[in-house]
């Protein structure tokens, strides 16, 4: 039986993550390797989720590129350490065994690349010689030892977007308002800062607050009142993952001060409390936006570098396992930002899973509202280009995958 | 001193409303007539606040055309009556006989065509001679005497786009949750409706639930349910404006069972609402997503047709006002759907201001939560086709005008 590859996705989706599977699987295809595709990620790899890439139209394939979300299911599954309990690990090595797959290649965050470091780990104790790299995916952009990763630069692309469209909207009226926009990122700011961008370039927020600086609520209600006092009207950007001095997060006040009608633990996130807050603090009209899932599935504004980059990746993942290498995971190097120029090099999987990457101080600015040039010039090429996608009925034509399980 | 024409905006901003305004001033120039901006509509008007096109650089004035927002500003004033008080009146023909404005070109929804036709009926009572014309803006495609409105294609065109997104989204997890989408639209459906054209033409909501018909949270539970219990995930579409069998709308029953915490009237949606309660009758995870804004300010994503029609729209507006013809608003008339074409009219400003237009049945589906094949038809041709605009640094240009206000 023909050594095989196995893909398969995991953790949140990106716009791009799928422009990853694309470059997994023409890249296999190019050098005659067999591709099989786990559903639902470790999930369905468990309960023998298998679809044969051979079974999909050459033509959905194509879409796959540009189509969001994961293509191939996802799962936020964690395996137990080997010394724990080795049976899931026998599962997979059977799967494996009886597929004859050779190379499997894990597409995901954090907990995602600690999965498949102990995958690479299991097989090796075991003699199974099956090469294992790892794919980073995160809009968060906060996996170590990358200069970047793919699905950051997509997601930059449509806060940065939707700011500069926001803001000259909310500055129309005479007496306008306070609007505080919710974007993701829970412990680092990448995401929030992106929206500087659109400052810089157009019309952007006036204040951007991260998580990487304790919160004031005093301070950011002074800095509130007076642009909007100049300006009759205020935009800002928060982390939803800002904290206070105590390292208490801000959305939690809100949760604190009242639990939903039915007892739920959280109607409104860090926005609408923000905007409430400084409704009651200084009589202003507020509004909050939460830019929600769109930053992570809005391919029809995905950045072509971001796209290109996650093709890249996928392909190296391919050139990396084919070439007997293990236990790594693609990573991006910048050669040089002007021009913009990155390298695939490949960092041992182990030590992703240490921590998590947060915007280094030389990015945020002094007065703890706003970015720094550097990182302007850091997270502009990431944004840069558009994809071209096929339209049809006025609508963005995504891929349609059969994902058909097959029987082994 | 020449004949001059008078635009300006008013309302809330649609992604199109400038291109209506490029449309006004490139056929005004070629027509060879002075052109003046009042800032922030009426409002402005009346402090003089009016500034002279001529000022503003052509390039600026070219990407006026895909610029999101009233870039002239916008307000939400309205005129007394005539007989009640004339002094605004008086102060409106004091500015046109001083810059001898005998064309006046007013865009947006159903409130402005009011304050439009006032004027009209002021300037022919007091003999002078000045030829107005409304030009329809609004999102909520709620007008009257118009096939549909200026704004309508951009924001469905986005809504579809992000539902298509948010579909295969959060439809990845084998185990996903209920999603609901809340989208603009107090009073009609139109908004919600065009969810739909994501369902038909890829993935899509799974529900729809209009204004146009009561809503039984019981009922909407089950189905969510049902749905759910099929494919463990759900999409639901529902409209901001939807009421109970009593005309009390939904999002009201948040605020009867509570306050925020700073007692304002509102924190949450109906969305947000509409999760929580499913979650504590079925149990089940959701999440609640608004479109916000992004709806009505999403130019990167706006329908080529809208903005074709747009420019048409002010174009005829010269055009008629130059024809001597008075307070009417121009109008759109579908002239066949396969191919689709249509051809502006002229409708009496008076009326439009006497009611929204709401679905009509034939568009709604008889189990309450869709759309029918007629509402397909309908709504397709109106999204379709792309703007191409400029980016710069990853980032669409828009216009950015001087605005100066001219001494007279």
């Amino acid at each position: 039986m023909k050594q095989a590859l196995l893909y398969a996705q995991s953790g949140g989706p990106t716009s791009v993550i799928n422009a990853s599977a694309y470059g997994v699987i023409t890249e296999a295809r190019r050098q005659g390797i067999k591709t099989y595709v786990a559903l639902n990620g470790i999930e369905g790899l468990l309960c023998g989720k298998i679809s044969d890439i051979d079974n999909e139209d050459n033509d959905q394939i194509e879409l796959l590129r540009y189509t969001p979300a994961s293509a191939f299911g996802s799962c936020r599954v964690k395996l137990p350490a080997h010394s724990q309990d080795k049976t899931k690990y026998e599962q997979i090595l059977d799967i494996f065994r009886k597929l004859n797959i050779r190379y499997f290649v894990y597409n995901g965050g954090n907990d995602s690349m600690n999965t498949c470091s102990k995958i690479a780990d299991f097989m090796q104790e075991n003699d199974y010689e099956c090469y294992v790299c790892g794919i980073p995916k995160t809009i968060d952009n906060d996996l170590l030892l990358t200069d970047h990763c793919p699905g950051y630069g997509s997601a930059s692309k449509f806060i940065a977007t939707a700011c500069s469209e926001i803001a000259l909207d909310t500055n129309v009226y005479a007496h306008g308002r306070i609007t505080v926009v919710e974007i993701m990122g829970r412990d680092a700011g990448w995401l929030t800062a992106s929206s500087a961008l659109a400052s810089v370039y157009g019309a952007g927020p006036d204040l951007i607050y991260l998580p990487e600086r304790p919160f004031d609520l005093d301070s950011f209600t002074q800095k509130c009142k007076d642009v909007y006092e100049k300006n009759h009207s205020c935009l800002v950007a928060v982390s939803e993952g800002i904290r206070d001095n105590d390292g208490k997060y801000i959305c939690s006040y809100a949760n604190d001060e009242h639990k939903d009608m039915f007892n739920n633990t959280q109607l409104g996130g860090v926005g609408a409390y923000l905007a409430s807050y400084l409704t009651k603090k200084t009589g202003i009209k507020t509004r909050a936006i939460e830019l929600s899932l769109m930053q992570r599935c809005s391919a029809h504004i995905a950045s072509l570098t971001d796209n290109e980059e996650a093709v890249l990746a996928g392909k190296t993942a391919v050139e990396s396992v084919v070439g007997g290498i293990t236990n790594k995971m693609v990573a991006f190097k910048r050669e040089s930002n002007s021009p913009y120029k990155i390298s695939c090099v490949l960092a041992p999987l182990c030590e992703i899973a240490h921590g998590t990457q947060s915007m280094p101080d030389k990015f945020i600015g002094e007065d703890c509202c706003s970015v720094t040039k550097e990182f302007i010039e850091y997270a502009t090429p990431l944004i840069m280009g558009e994809v071209k996608l096929k339209y049809e009925n006025g609508l963005p034509v995504f891929a349609k995958l059969k994902n058909d399980v097959i029987k082994f």
